[in-house]
Protein backbone atom coordinates (compact mmCIF):
# COMPACT_ATOMS: atom_id res chain seq x y z
CA UNK A 1 0.00 0.00 0.00
CA UNK A 2 0.87 3.64 -0.71
CA UNK A 3 1.57 5.78 1.97
CA UNK A 4 -1.66 8.63 1.97
CA UNK A 5 -0.70 12.36 1.86
CA UNK A 6 -3.63 14.70 2.29
CA UNK A 7 -2.82 17.49 0.72
CA UNK A 8 -5.32 21.16 1.44
CA UNK A 9 -3.19 23.35 -0.68
CA UNK A 10 -3.06 23.33 -4.55
CA UNK A 11 -0.02 25.17 -4.58
CA UNK A 12 1.56 22.32 -2.00
CA UNK A 13 5.14 21.91 -3.47
CA UNK A 14 4.83 18.21 -3.01
CA UNK A 15 1.92 18.11 -5.99
CA UNK A 16 3.93 20.92 -8.46
CA UNK A 17 4.09 17.63 -10.69
CA UNK A 18 0.51 17.88 -11.34
CA UNK A 19 -0.11 21.78 -11.55
CA UNK A 20 -1.16 22.32 -14.80
CA UNK A 21 -1.07 19.17 -17.03
CA UNK A 22 -2.45 20.20 -19.80
CA UNK A 23 -0.02 22.40 -20.87
CA UNK A 24 2.91 20.48 -19.16
CA UNK A 25 2.26 17.16 -20.99
CA UNK A 26 2.47 19.22 -24.14
CA UNK A 27 6.31 20.28 -23.83
CA UNK A 28 7.30 16.63 -22.90
CA UNK A 29 9.14 15.13 -19.94
CA UNK A 30 9.54 12.42 -21.93
CA UNK A 31 10.46 9.95 -19.38
CA UNK A 32 7.46 10.51 -17.18
CA UNK A 33 3.80 10.19 -18.32
CA UNK A 34 0.29 11.35 -16.74
CA UNK A 35 -1.82 8.23 -15.85
CA UNK A 36 -6.24 9.70 -16.07
CA UNK A 37 -8.88 7.38 -15.11
CA UNK A 38 -9.69 4.89 -13.32
CA UNK A 39 -8.62 1.76 -15.94
CA UNK A 40 -5.31 3.39 -17.31
CA UNK A 41 -4.42 3.83 -13.42
CA UNK A 42 -5.02 0.47 -12.95
CA UNK A 43 -3.41 -0.23 -15.78
CA UNK A 44 -0.42 1.52 -14.74
CA UNK A 45 -0.13 -0.49 -10.99
CA UNK A 46 -0.93 -3.82 -12.87
CA UNK A 47 2.07 -2.86 -15.22
CA UNK A 48 5.69 -4.42 -14.92
CA UNK A 49 7.07 -2.36 -17.52
CA UNK A 50 6.33 0.75 -16.41
CA UNK A 51 5.88 2.44 -12.64
CA UNK A 52 3.60 4.78 -10.70
CA UNK A 53 5.65 7.29 -8.83
CA UNK A 54 2.26 8.91 -7.43
CA UNK A 55 -1.20 9.14 -7.17
CA UNK A 56 -3.69 12.54 -7.10
CA UNK A 57 -7.09 11.10 -6.03
CA UNK A 58 -10.51 12.76 -5.14
CA UNK A 59 -11.08 11.56 -1.55
CA UNK A 60 -14.38 10.57 -2.92
CA UNK A 61 -12.52 8.25 -5.46
CA UNK A 62 -10.16 6.53 -2.33
CA UNK A 63 -12.49 4.09 -0.57
CA UNK A 64 -13.59 2.34 -4.16
CA UNK A 65 -10.19 2.07 -5.06
CA UNK A 66 -8.77 0.31 -2.34
CA UNK A 67 -8.03 -3.12 -3.17
CA UNK A 68 -6.02 -1.36 -6.27
CA UNK A 69 -4.26 0.70 -4.21
CA UNK A 70 -3.09 -2.24 -1.60
CA UNK A 71 -1.00 -3.50 -4.52
CA UNK A 72 0.81 -0.11 -4.74
CA UNK A 73 4.70 0.16 -3.34
CA UNK A 74 4.71 1.59 0.08
CA UNK A 75 7.11 4.63 -1.01
CA UNK A 76 4.55 5.50 -3.63
CA UNK A 77 3.03 8.93 -2.37
CA UNK A 78 -1.16 8.33 -2.63
CA UNK A 79 -2.05 12.41 -2.80
CA UNK A 80 -5.35 12.78 -1.58
CA UNK A 81 -7.57 15.98 -2.08
CA UNK A 82 -10.45 17.21 -2.62
CA UNK A 83 -12.15 17.65 -5.76
CA UNK A 84 -11.95 21.59 -6.06
CA UNK A 85 -8.38 21.54 -4.72
CA UNK A 86 -7.68 18.90 -7.71
CA UNK A 87 -9.48 21.18 -10.20
CA UNK A 88 -7.28 23.72 -9.16
CA UNK A 89 -4.15 21.95 -9.29
CA UNK A 90 -5.00 20.35 -12.56
CA UNK A 91 -5.87 23.42 -13.77
CA UNK A 92 -9.11 21.98 -15.43
CA UNK A 93 -12.11 20.29 -14.27
CA UNK A 94 -11.12 16.93 -13.54
CA UNK A 95 -14.36 15.20 -13.80
CA UNK A 96 -13.17 11.58 -13.15
CA UNK A 97 -10.90 12.55 -9.99
CA UNK A 98 -8.03 10.06 -10.21
CA UNK A 99 -4.29 10.95 -12.18
CA UNK A 100 -0.87 9.83 -11.61
CA UNK A 101 2.30 10.17 -12.94
CA UNK A 102 4.53 7.02 -13.96
CA UNK A 103 7.90 6.78 -14.81
CA UNK A 104 7.99 4.55 -18.69
CA UNK A 105 10.15 1.60 -19.11
CA UNK A 106 13.01 2.05 -21.16
CA UNK A 107 11.61 1.04 -24.92
CA UNK A 108 13.00 -1.71 -26.60
CA UNK A 109 15.19 -1.73 -29.83
CA UNK A 110 12.51 -2.07 -32.61
CA UNK A 111 14.94 -5.38 -34.55
CA UNK A 112 15.21 -6.91 -30.98
CA UNK A 113 11.36 -6.55 -30.38
CA UNK A 114 10.39 -7.89 -34.05
CA UNK A 115 13.08 -10.49 -33.70
CA UNK A 116 11.14 -12.29 -29.93
CA UNK A 117 7.80 -11.92 -31.80
CA UNK A 118 6.28 -15.67 -32.84
CA UNK A 119 6.06 -16.87 -35.91
CA UNK A 120 2.98 -15.94 -36.72
CA UNK A 121 2.63 -12.12 -35.47
CA UNK A 122 1.34 -8.92 -36.43
CA UNK A 123 2.57 -6.08 -36.20
CA UNK A 124 0.88 -2.26 -36.72
CA UNK A 125 3.62 0.20 -37.95
CA UNK A 126 2.97 3.90 -37.22
CA UNK A 127 4.45 6.60 -40.02
CA UNK A 128 3.87 10.32 -39.52
CA UNK A 129 0.78 9.79 -36.98
CA UNK A 130 1.03 13.11 -35.29
CA UNK A 131 -2.56 13.06 -34.02
CA UNK A 132 -2.68 11.78 -30.72
CA UNK A 133 -6.56 11.02 -30.80
CA UNK A 134 -5.52 8.35 -33.20
CA UNK A 135 -2.60 7.43 -31.82
CA UNK A 136 -4.64 6.20 -29.00
CA UNK A 137 -6.98 4.51 -31.30
CA UNK A 138 -4.22 3.05 -33.26
CA UNK A 139 -3.01 1.44 -29.67
CA UNK A 140 -6.35 0.37 -28.68
CA UNK A 141 -7.15 -1.47 -32.02
CA UNK A 142 -4.13 -2.96 -31.98
CA UNK A 143 -4.77 -4.53 -28.09
CA UNK A 144 -8.22 -5.24 -29.01
CA UNK A 145 -7.22 -7.57 -32.45
CA UNK A 146 -4.17 -8.94 -30.52
CA UNK A 147 -1.87 -7.41 -32.72
CA UNK A 148 1.60 -8.69 -31.05
CA UNK A 149 3.52 -5.01 -31.18
CA UNK A 150 3.52 -1.60 -32.70
CA UNK A 151 6.28 0.62 -34.35
CA UNK A 152 6.56 4.24 -34.24
CA UNK A 153 8.88 6.10 -36.81
CA UNK A 154 10.29 8.96 -35.93
CA UNK A 155 7.28 11.87 -37.54
CA UNK A 156 5.10 10.42 -35.02
CA UNK A 157 3.43 12.17 -31.75
CA UNK A 158 4.32 10.50 -28.59
CA UNK A 159 1.94 7.59 -27.13
CA UNK A 160 2.43 8.88 -23.91
CA UNK A 161 0.93 11.78 -24.14
CA UNK A 162 -2.06 12.18 -21.63
CA UNK A 163 -4.35 12.26 -24.02
CA UNK A 164 -3.47 9.52 -26.41
CA UNK A 165 -2.94 6.87 -23.05
CA UNK A 166 -6.57 8.21 -22.06
CA UNK A 167 -7.80 7.67 -26.09
CA UNK A 168 -6.09 3.79 -25.85
CA UNK A 169 -7.97 2.75 -22.56
CA UNK A 170 -4.38 2.31 -21.29
CA UNK A 171 -3.35 0.31 -23.68
CA UNK A 172 -0.18 2.09 -24.98
CA UNK A 173 0.80 0.63 -21.11
CA UNK A 174 -0.03 -2.93 -22.63
CA UNK A 175 1.11 -3.05 -26.25
CA UNK A 176 4.77 -3.80 -27.00
CA UNK A 177 6.20 -0.76 -29.04
CA UNK A 178 8.79 0.87 -30.00
CA UNK A 179 10.50 3.56 -32.02
CA UNK A 180 11.98 3.26 -35.57
CA UNK A 181 15.20 5.32 -35.49
CA UNK A 182 14.95 8.20 -38.34
CA UNK A 183 17.27 7.09 -40.18
CA UNK A 184 16.19 3.57 -40.44
CA UNK A 185 14.21 2.39 -43.63
CA UNK A 186 11.09 0.82 -41.69
CA UNK A 187 10.49 -1.69 -44.71
CA UNK A 188 14.16 -2.63 -44.21
CA UNK A 189 13.66 -3.54 -40.68
CA UNK A 190 10.53 -5.34 -41.33
CA UNK A 191 11.83 -7.61 -44.40
CA UNK A 192 14.86 -7.96 -42.18
CA UNK A 193 12.72 -9.85 -39.47
CA UNK A 194 10.90 -11.57 -42.31
CA UNK A 195 7.86 -9.78 -41.67
CA UNK A 196 5.91 -8.93 -44.99
CA UNK A 197 4.71 -5.22 -45.00
CA UNK A 198 0.79 -5.07 -46.27
CA UNK A 199 0.27 -1.30 -46.72
CA UNK A 200 -3.68 0.34 -47.71
CA UNK A 201 -4.15 2.29 -51.44
CA UNK A 202 -7.53 3.54 -52.05
CA UNK A 203 -7.78 1.54 -55.28
CA UNK A 204 -6.20 -1.40 -56.77
CA UNK A 205 -4.79 -3.25 -54.08
CA UNK A 206 -5.96 -6.75 -53.10
CA UNK A 207 -9.11 -6.63 -51.37
CA UNK A 208 -8.94 -6.79 -47.62
CA UNK A 209 -11.67 -8.75 -47.79
CA UNK A 210 -10.32 -12.08 -49.28
CA UNK A 211 -6.32 -11.35 -47.96
CA UNK A 212 -4.46 -14.23 -46.88
CA UNK A 213 -1.94 -12.51 -44.99
CA UNK A 214 1.66 -13.88 -44.25
CA UNK A 215 2.56 -15.70 -41.07
CA UNK A 216 4.41 -12.67 -40.06
CA UNK A 217 2.60 -9.75 -41.36
CA UNK A 218 3.33 -5.89 -40.52
CA UNK A 219 0.21 -3.44 -41.42
CA UNK A 220 1.63 0.28 -42.58
CA UNK A 221 -0.87 3.16 -40.96
CA UNK A 222 -0.24 6.84 -42.57
CA UNK A 223 -1.18 9.96 -41.93
CA UNK A 224 -4.92 10.67 -42.82
CA UNK A 225 -4.12 13.28 -45.81
CA UNK A 226 -1.19 12.27 -47.82
CA UNK A 227 -1.17 8.98 -46.63
CA UNK A 228 1.77 6.74 -47.51
CA UNK A 229 4.58 8.10 -49.97
CA UNK A 230 4.56 6.53 -53.58
CA UNK A 231 7.58 5.13 -53.14
CA UNK A 232 6.98 3.71 -49.84
CA UNK A 233 3.68 1.96 -50.96
CA UNK A 234 5.72 0.32 -54.07
CA UNK A 235 7.50 -1.58 -51.57
CA UNK A 236 4.34 -3.21 -50.02
CA UNK A 237 2.04 -5.75 -50.50
CA UNK A 238 -0.83 -2.86 -51.30
CA UNK A 239 -4.38 -3.25 -49.73
CA UNK A 240 -7.72 -2.31 -50.34
CA UNK A 241 -10.53 -1.80 -48.12
CA UNK A 242 -13.77 -2.58 -49.99
CA UNK A 243 -15.54 1.18 -49.82
CA UNK A 244 -18.37 3.03 -51.36
CA UNK A 245 -17.69 4.75 -54.96
CA UNK A 246 -16.49 8.50 -54.13
CA UNK A 247 -15.62 7.85 -50.62
CA UNK A 248 -11.48 6.93 -50.27
CA UNK A 249 -10.69 7.56 -46.89
CA UNK A 250 -11.88 6.62 -43.02
CA UNK A 251 -9.75 7.67 -40.03
CA UNK A 252 -6.79 5.93 -39.59
CA UNK A 253 -7.90 4.15 -36.43
CA UNK A 254 -11.01 2.78 -37.85
CA UNK A 255 -8.88 2.12 -40.70
CA UNK A 256 -6.75 -0.15 -38.37
CA UNK A 257 -9.64 -1.80 -36.72
CA UNK A 258 -11.11 -2.71 -39.97
CA UNK A 259 -7.81 -4.26 -41.03
CA UNK A 260 -6.76 -5.96 -37.90
CA UNK A 261 -9.70 -7.39 -37.73
CA UNK A 262 -9.55 -9.42 -40.91
CA UNK A 263 -5.69 -9.91 -40.17
CA UNK A 264 -7.10 -11.72 -37.10
CA UNK A 265 -9.45 -13.89 -38.81
CA UNK A 266 -7.79 -14.52 -41.90
CA UNK A 267 -6.32 -17.87 -42.62
CA UNK A 268 -2.26 -17.32 -42.96
CA UNK A 269 0.09 -17.91 -45.73
CA UNK A 270 2.67 -20.45 -44.37
CA UNK B 1 -22.71 33.35 -57.32
CA UNK B 2 -23.46 34.16 -54.24
CA UNK B 3 -23.06 38.31 -53.51
CA UNK B 4 -19.66 39.05 -51.83
CA UNK B 5 -20.29 41.26 -48.34
CA UNK B 6 -17.05 42.84 -46.58
CA UNK B 7 -17.18 42.68 -43.09
CA UNK B 8 -14.54 44.79 -40.80
CA UNK B 9 -16.03 45.24 -37.70
CA UNK B 10 -16.72 41.80 -35.47
CA UNK B 11 -19.60 43.18 -34.23
CA UNK B 12 -21.59 43.44 -37.78
CA UNK B 13 -24.94 42.84 -37.11
CA UNK B 14 -24.73 41.03 -40.51
CA UNK B 15 -22.79 38.19 -39.19
CA UNK B 16 -24.62 37.96 -35.42
CA UNK B 17 -25.19 34.14 -36.08
CA UNK B 18 -21.69 33.20 -36.27
CA UNK B 19 -20.68 35.15 -33.28
CA UNK B 20 -19.43 32.93 -30.48
CA UNK B 21 -19.73 29.39 -32.10
CA UNK B 22 -18.35 27.15 -30.73
CA UNK B 23 -20.67 28.33 -27.53
CA UNK B 24 -23.68 28.99 -29.87
CA UNK B 25 -24.28 25.22 -31.49
CA UNK B 26 -24.33 23.84 -27.96
CA UNK B 27 -27.83 25.67 -27.27
CA UNK B 28 -29.01 23.76 -30.35
CA UNK B 29 -30.75 25.85 -32.88
CA UNK B 30 -32.28 22.86 -34.23
CA UNK B 31 -33.13 24.39 -37.52
CA UNK B 32 -29.72 25.74 -38.57
CA UNK B 33 -26.39 24.25 -38.77
CA UNK B 34 -22.68 25.46 -39.11
CA UNK B 35 -20.25 23.96 -41.57
CA UNK B 36 -16.74 24.10 -41.14
CA UNK B 37 -14.28 23.53 -43.66
CA UNK B 38 -13.71 23.42 -47.38
CA UNK B 39 -14.72 19.59 -47.58
CA UNK B 40 -17.77 20.55 -45.12
CA UNK B 41 -18.88 23.29 -47.49
CA UNK B 42 -17.96 21.73 -50.70
CA UNK B 43 -20.59 18.76 -49.68
CA UNK B 44 -23.31 21.47 -48.31
CA UNK B 45 -23.26 23.38 -51.58
CA UNK B 46 -23.81 20.47 -53.57
CA UNK B 47 -26.49 19.51 -51.10
CA UNK B 48 -29.95 19.29 -52.65
CA UNK B 49 -31.52 18.62 -49.10
CA UNK B 50 -29.50 20.99 -47.55
CA UNK B 51 -29.19 24.68 -48.00
CA UNK B 52 -26.57 27.16 -47.20
CA UNK B 53 -28.34 30.35 -45.72
CA UNK B 54 -24.60 32.39 -45.43
CA UNK B 55 -21.18 31.94 -45.73
CA UNK B 56 -17.75 33.23 -43.95
CA UNK B 57 -14.73 33.24 -45.49
CA UNK B 58 -10.77 34.13 -44.81
CA UNK B 59 -10.05 36.31 -47.77
CA UNK B 60 -7.07 34.55 -48.46
CA UNK B 61 -9.55 31.52 -49.34
CA UNK B 62 -11.73 32.95 -51.76
CA UNK B 63 -9.97 32.40 -55.00
CA UNK B 64 -8.91 29.02 -54.37
CA UNK B 65 -12.82 28.26 -54.00
CA UNK B 66 -13.59 30.26 -56.32
CA UNK B 67 -15.19 27.49 -58.90
CA UNK B 68 -17.59 26.10 -55.86
CA UNK B 69 -18.62 29.50 -54.90
CA UNK B 70 -19.75 30.09 -58.44
CA UNK B 71 -22.46 27.42 -57.62
CA UNK B 72 -23.58 29.39 -54.29
CA UNK B 73 -26.72 30.92 -55.40
CA UNK B 74 -27.27 34.56 -55.85
CA UNK B 75 -28.95 35.24 -52.98
CA UNK B 76 -26.74 33.70 -50.57
CA UNK B 77 -24.27 36.44 -49.01
CA UNK B 78 -20.41 35.17 -48.93
CA UNK B 79 -19.08 37.44 -45.83
CA UNK B 80 -14.94 37.94 -46.31
CA UNK B 81 -12.91 39.50 -43.43
CA UNK B 82 -9.68 39.00 -42.34
CA UNK B 83 -8.15 35.72 -40.48
CA UNK B 84 -7.85 38.26 -37.35
CA UNK B 85 -11.94 39.37 -37.32
CA UNK B 86 -12.82 36.27 -38.10
CA UNK B 87 -11.17 34.41 -35.06
CA UNK B 88 -13.05 37.75 -32.99
CA UNK B 89 -16.15 36.73 -34.81
CA UNK B 90 -15.86 32.73 -33.67
CA UNK B 91 -14.18 33.22 -30.42
CA UNK B 92 -11.72 30.90 -31.14
CA UNK B 93 -8.89 30.43 -33.73
CA UNK B 94 -10.30 28.79 -36.89
CA UNK B 95 -8.21 27.56 -38.51
CA UNK B 96 -9.57 26.57 -41.51
CA UNK B 97 -11.18 29.76 -42.28
CA UNK B 98 -13.92 28.78 -43.93
CA UNK B 99 -17.44 28.74 -41.62
CA UNK B 100 -21.27 28.86 -43.92
CA UNK B 101 -24.39 28.54 -41.80
CA UNK B 102 -26.97 25.72 -43.25
CA UNK B 103 -30.47 25.23 -42.76
CA UNK B 104 -31.25 21.67 -42.53
CA UNK B 105 -33.80 19.76 -44.86
CA UNK B 106 -36.69 17.96 -43.23
CA UNK B 107 -36.07 14.48 -41.85
CA UNK B 108 -38.15 12.07 -43.12
CA UNK B 109 -40.04 9.81 -41.30
CA UNK B 110 -38.14 6.55 -40.05
CA UNK B 111 -40.61 3.81 -41.38
CA UNK B 112 -40.89 5.91 -44.85
CA UNK B 113 -37.31 5.65 -45.17
CA UNK B 114 -37.11 2.34 -44.51
CA UNK B 115 -39.73 1.07 -46.86
CA UNK B 116 -37.89 2.92 -49.57
CA UNK B 117 -34.55 1.31 -49.52
CA UNK B 118 -34.15 -1.69 -51.73
CA UNK B 119 -34.55 -5.23 -51.19
CA UNK B 120 -30.44 -5.74 -50.15
CA UNK B 121 -30.05 -2.55 -47.99
CA UNK B 122 -28.19 -1.81 -44.75
CA UNK B 123 -29.19 0.33 -42.23
CA UNK B 124 -26.83 1.86 -38.97
CA UNK B 125 -29.06 2.58 -35.62
CA UNK B 126 -27.14 4.07 -33.00
CA UNK B 127 -29.07 4.17 -29.77
CA UNK B 128 -28.23 6.45 -26.91
CA UNK B 129 -24.98 7.59 -28.54
CA UNK B 130 -24.16 10.68 -26.77
CA UNK B 131 -21.23 12.00 -27.88
CA UNK B 132 -20.55 13.81 -31.07
CA UNK B 133 -17.21 12.22 -31.92
CA UNK B 134 -18.89 9.24 -31.86
CA UNK B 135 -21.78 10.39 -34.01
CA UNK B 136 -19.70 12.08 -36.81
CA UNK B 137 -17.48 8.67 -36.94
CA UNK B 138 -20.01 6.22 -37.57
CA UNK B 139 -21.87 8.37 -40.11
CA UNK B 140 -18.18 8.74 -41.40
CA UNK B 141 -18.02 4.75 -42.04
CA UNK B 142 -21.64 4.44 -42.90
CA UNK B 143 -21.15 6.66 -46.15
CA UNK B 144 -17.50 4.70 -46.39
CA UNK B 145 -19.25 1.20 -46.54
CA UNK B 146 -22.38 2.21 -48.54
CA UNK B 147 -25.03 1.89 -45.90
CA UNK B 148 -28.24 3.16 -46.89
CA UNK B 149 -29.39 4.89 -44.21
CA UNK B 150 -28.94 5.91 -40.42
CA UNK B 151 -31.42 6.05 -37.85
CA UNK B 152 -31.13 7.43 -34.53
CA UNK B 153 -33.28 7.11 -30.92
CA UNK B 154 -34.08 10.14 -29.27
CA UNK B 155 -31.59 9.72 -26.38
CA UNK B 156 -28.96 10.19 -28.76
CA UNK B 157 -26.96 13.57 -29.33
CA UNK B 158 -27.66 16.04 -32.60
CA UNK B 159 -25.52 14.97 -36.04
CA UNK B 160 -25.58 18.24 -36.96
CA UNK B 161 -23.85 19.49 -34.08
CA UNK B 162 -21.04 21.42 -35.66
CA UNK B 163 -17.97 19.29 -34.72
CA UNK B 164 -20.08 16.12 -35.37
CA UNK B 165 -20.51 17.35 -38.95
CA UNK B 166 -16.95 17.86 -39.27
CA UNK B 167 -15.50 14.48 -37.80
CA UNK B 168 -18.28 12.87 -40.53
CA UNK B 169 -16.51 14.45 -43.14
CA UNK B 170 -19.62 16.23 -44.50
CA UNK B 171 -21.64 12.78 -44.47
CA UNK B 172 -23.73 13.74 -42.08
CA UNK B 173 -25.16 16.28 -44.67
CA UNK B 174 -25.03 12.74 -47.66
CA UNK B 175 -26.50 10.09 -45.77
CA UNK B 176 -30.54 9.67 -45.65
CA UNK B 177 -31.05 9.49 -41.47
CA UNK B 178 -34.54 9.69 -39.55
CA UNK B 179 -34.72 10.00 -35.80
CA UNK B 180 -36.69 7.06 -33.99
CA UNK B 181 -39.59 8.86 -31.90
CA UNK B 182 -38.80 8.28 -28.28
CA UNK B 183 -42.66 6.39 -27.85
CA UNK B 184 -41.59 4.02 -30.90
CA UNK B 185 -39.70 0.74 -30.36
CA UNK B 186 -36.30 0.57 -32.95
CA UNK B 187 -37.36 -3.37 -33.12
CA UNK B 188 -40.64 -3.17 -34.08
CA UNK B 189 -39.98 -0.59 -36.86
CA UNK B 190 -37.19 -2.21 -37.81
CA UNK B 191 -39.13 -5.82 -38.11
CA UNK B 192 -42.62 -4.19 -39.57
CA UNK B 193 -39.85 -2.84 -42.38
CA UNK B 194 -38.70 -6.86 -42.94
CA UNK B 195 -35.14 -5.50 -41.62
CA UNK B 196 -33.20 -8.23 -39.59
CA UNK B 197 -31.43 -6.67 -36.28
CA UNK B 198 -27.94 -7.26 -35.60
CA UNK B 199 -26.61 -5.97 -32.06
CA UNK B 200 -22.72 -7.09 -30.94
CA UNK B 201 -22.18 -8.64 -27.99
CA UNK B 202 -18.82 -9.46 -25.96
CA UNK B 203 -19.07 -13.30 -26.04
CA UNK B 204 -21.45 -15.49 -27.07
CA UNK B 205 -22.56 -14.28 -30.08
CA UNK B 206 -22.16 -15.54 -34.14
CA UNK B 207 -18.34 -14.72 -35.12
CA UNK B 208 -18.21 -11.51 -37.11
CA UNK B 209 -16.29 -12.78 -39.30
CA UNK B 210 -18.46 -15.88 -40.64
CA UNK B 211 -21.64 -13.18 -40.45
CA UNK B 212 -24.04 -14.12 -43.71
CA UNK B 213 -26.29 -11.08 -43.09
CA UNK B 214 -30.04 -11.07 -44.65
CA UNK B 215 -31.02 -9.24 -47.56
CA UNK B 216 -32.15 -6.41 -45.38
CA UNK B 217 -30.01 -5.65 -42.35
CA UNK B 218 -29.83 -2.87 -39.60
CA UNK B 219 -26.51 -2.84 -37.15
CA UNK B 220 -27.49 -1.74 -33.58
CA UNK B 221 -24.70 0.59 -32.37
CA UNK B 222 -24.93 1.61 -28.33
CA UNK B 223 -23.36 3.57 -25.55
CA UNK B 224 -19.69 2.47 -25.18
CA UNK B 225 -20.03 1.70 -21.58
CA UNK B 226 -23.18 0.01 -20.95
CA UNK B 227 -23.87 -0.76 -24.68
CA UNK B 228 -27.77 -2.24 -25.73
CA UNK B 229 -29.72 -3.75 -22.42
CA UNK B 230 -29.84 -6.98 -22.37
CA UNK B 231 -33.99 -7.02 -23.25
CA UNK B 232 -33.07 -5.42 -26.72
CA UNK B 233 -29.96 -8.14 -27.18
CA UNK B 234 -32.23 -10.48 -26.61
CA UNK B 235 -34.48 -9.37 -29.43
CA UNK B 236 -32.06 -9.68 -32.09
CA UNK B 237 -29.54 -11.83 -34.02
CA UNK B 238 -25.92 -11.55 -31.92
CA UNK B 239 -22.87 -11.14 -33.26
CA UNK B 240 -19.37 -11.46 -31.50
CA UNK B 241 -16.35 -9.08 -32.86
CA UNK B 242 -13.56 -11.27 -32.77
CA UNK B 243 -11.07 -9.70 -30.05
CA UNK B 244 -8.11 -10.74 -28.27
CA UNK B 245 -8.67 -12.11 -24.62
CA UNK B 246 -9.40 -9.71 -21.75
CA UNK B 247 -10.25 -6.42 -23.99
CA UNK B 248 -13.96 -6.67 -24.85
CA UNK B 249 -14.24 -2.94 -26.06
CA UNK B 250 -13.85 -1.12 -28.72
CA UNK B 251 -14.73 2.71 -29.49
CA UNK B 252 -18.05 2.50 -31.45
CA UNK B 253 -16.69 4.21 -34.53
CA UNK B 254 -14.24 1.70 -34.79
CA UNK B 255 -16.59 -1.02 -34.06
CA UNK B 256 -19.53 0.04 -36.52
CA UNK B 257 -16.38 0.73 -39.52
CA UNK B 258 -15.72 -3.23 -38.59
CA UNK B 259 -18.98 -4.26 -38.91
CA UNK B 260 -19.97 -2.15 -41.91
CA UNK B 261 -16.25 -3.73 -43.80
CA UNK B 262 -18.13 -7.37 -42.87
CA UNK B 263 -21.78 -6.11 -44.14
CA UNK B 264 -20.47 -4.46 -47.12
CA UNK B 265 -18.29 -7.60 -48.22
CA UNK B 266 -20.26 -10.70 -47.09
CA UNK B 267 -22.69 -13.05 -49.49
CA UNK B 268 -26.18 -11.92 -48.02
CA UNK B 269 -28.64 -14.83 -46.97
CA UNK B 270 -32.24 -14.28 -49.38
Amino acid sequence: MGRFVTIDDPEDPRIADYRAIRERDLVGRRELFIAEGEVVLTTLIASRRHRPLSLLLDASRVAGLAERLATVEADVPIFVATRSVIDAIAGFPLHRGILAIGRRGALPDAAALLAGLGDRATVVVALGIANHDNMGGLFRNAAAFGADAVLIDAASCDPFYRKAIRVSVGHVLTVPFARIAAEVDPLGLLAAAGFEALALTPSGGEALAGLEPAARTAALFGTEGPGLSADLLARTRRVTIEMAPGVDSLNVATCAGVVLHRLATAPRRA
